[in-house]
């Protein structure tokens, strides 16, 4: 399992009060950054190599701005071009929010899907969720 | 059906050339502005009405800079106490993402879920997709 | 003068009940566009031609969430290498926020800042402020 | 000083293939977590006390994607009613930003700037940059 811990920023927050939902998302692709780091070693988007293709949120409880909150970060699945990732949102104890995406292993020249390479798939392993 | 036009921003493309996936959440939640006023008239966040449950999207096609964006928005179903809405982002006559919003009925005060009043629901029941 | 009608969005405000500051900034760039489009016509990021130097932004009045923003965008100096764009930001009869952004005329692949065209710099002042 | 660690996201990024301008003033917010602190100890928004009058931000270097930024964060000035903060944004060892951000000791519900209490004034002091 990564862990990535959150400040929630002022700009972050909605009229509502709490973390505005659309922000939930942009946490859980922070949390994948270790994830990324896999894929394309060197961070640089020149060699980036994975493409969104779905995600889902459910959100089980309000996050406020008072307090730190923990991305917790695991491979769901590994296909042959695709992963899966599952990630928690928490704060004080309690889950705020849990969700999929699910990525191509993509060549931007190209424009198309290509299949995982092996040493790739062994170090995304290494994160699976045991269940 | 809802319509409503976006004029992508620098700020929400990324490195990888396109609009960013966590953009595509943001302005299908810009798509939801009369959703929103039919449960709160006033769009003030004194009488918030809606807390998202869960969200989902599907990303079919990069979205790029240079052309306006079509969000369309549908009510797809209408629970007891909450909906679920349905939104499509086109970019030059192309579907690019398609997702799903389920927000549940909620009184802050109170902090808890409500059955939608019969007028809310006669006037979200206006804009439901036909299949 | 160019004119960009902007909705607020929900993750736009902040927990303190009006739109974060922080998102006028993003504002003022989207009221931009047809200004990066002078100088990069196709608005392709392989051809982009500005970096920014510096910005600044006045806020005179809470922008809210219920009603339309307009941006006010003029050019109030062109320089040999950089020129200075002067917005506004208009909510409801009242200015809400003004501010200028300094951008120089930029080669990203040699990394160092160039002399605008002669094409280029008449273009830019078909929009300068007259005071 | 305070310092605070930013792990720049994807969705921070550009087209142009850097950290885009506009979230550096979200980043400079971040930095003033524990100012904001000291005038809203809860941190709740029903007490906030702060809203931004100015802010102004020298870019001096470009932000990438694949190194942590520090931003460092001291008080610059206290007034009767306002105070400006000026922060700088470091990456690898180089300067890349540098701003100031002036805010009013505010009262939301009475909509009028108040002079800063005498414990406040001191507390901000404590972080009074010496030149």
């Amino acid at each position: 399992m990564l862990s990535t811990s959150i400040t929630p920023r002022v700009s972050e927050t909605d009229g509502a009060g709490h973390v505005n939902n659309a922000f939930v998302p942009v946490w859980f692709e922070a949390g994948r950054r270790e994830i990324f780091r896999i894929l394309t070693p060197s961070l640089a988007f020149a060699e980036w190599r994975v493409a969104m293709v779905s995600m889902r949120v459910d959100y089980t409880r309000q996050i406020f701005f008072h307090a730190e909150v923990e991305i917790r970060t695991w491979i769901e699945r590994i296909g042959n071009k695709s992963f899966t990732v599952y990630e928690e949102a928490w704060q004080e104890g309690a889950l705020c929010a849990k969700g999929t995406a699910t990525y191509v292993y993509f060549d931007y020249r190209a424009q198309r899907a290509e299949a995982l390479p092996e040493a790739e798939r062994r170090a995304l392993a290494a994160h699976l969720r045991e269940r």
